[in-house]
């Protein structure tokens, strides 16, 4: 950050008063701006037993699998970025579930937040940011192939929960089965 | 936002490549200027039963009582953050423990998270932001007088899941009782 974004004068880093961080503040008025992390969310969509997968066709990490997850945009819930980011991704409606996962991401500034979720129809394909997209059984997980660490902690976690039977589906989030 | 924070030209708001919502965008460099959801931590300190809460010095919604809370920074943890905010409110020391609530603030482009925590020492007073801090029972919080929704949720949530039995300390969390 160079510039104020409201009103256009050069910036300098220091620690305004009653703060305790260096932060952005304009030299002409004073405005602060503060950079604070960023919330990742998304969620593993599952059909009859198989979940949803994409293969990133960005970097970072391109090539590598990944659950469906992208940045929150003002306006939304944590659900709808979720189901949002599925579509996009995977061209996959879903219904979201419970609350998975919530990760810190710390050298990156994000907090990835990751639910449950099902697949309405057993219909996806890849959104521009993937390569390619299926439905996978527990033993056909790429594990060594997976783009991040917080995505192998939400799915080890997914399957955990569901062996010991714990993360089942309200009366609002039935089984398909 | 009317300036580039980067070269400090004009921007417009339009709809980028390959994007489906208007963001503001750098008449000169092209610089895409995202805007997204801030993340607000906090926790419920208990001790002996009771717990932590603070009325606040500060808008909005001075006067009203609240659960320590406020806007995490880059470079922290969930619960570094939740205990830093827990510090400068209330100048009390915390460990943190389970997650307790998750929360869309919509409106406000914000989502809360909430821990358990336990104070370890019942040592406290009023940081610059409140104008009081105490320890409360369950039948002593002031549900009429507090500042926000999401904290009445957590409040509801922790005191359902104690009675209940559920988030019991792990053992590196033990109870002081």
């Amino acid at each position: 950050m160079n510039f104020c974004s409201h009103c256009g004068s050069p910036v300098t880093l220091k620690i305004p008063d009653g703060d305790h961080l260096p932060r952005f503040v304009c030299s002409n008025c004073g405005k602060i701006h503060y950079q604070n992390p960023l919330l990742v969310l998304g969620c593993v969509p599952e059909w009859e037993g198989k979940i949803l997968l994409c293969r990133r066709a960005i970097e970072p990490r391109l090539g590598f699998w990944t659950v469906p997850a992208g940045f929150m945009e003002n306006g939304e819930t944590m659900q709808l970025a979720a189901a949002r980011e599925c579509y996009e991704e995977a061209l996959a409606t879903v219904e979201v579930g419970s609350l998975l996962a919530v990760a810190n991401v710390t050298h990156a500034g994000q907090v990835h937040i990751m639910f449950r979720a099902r697949l309405l129809l057993p219909k996806f394909a890849p959104g521009p940011e993937s390569l390619e997209v299926g439905l996978y059984e527990e033993a056909q997980v790429p594990w060594d192939q997976l783009a991040f660490p917080s995505g192998e902690f939400t799915l080890r976690k997914f399957f955990a929960d569901r062996a010991a039977g714990r993360g089942g589906r309200s009366r609002r989030f039935p089984s398909p089965r």
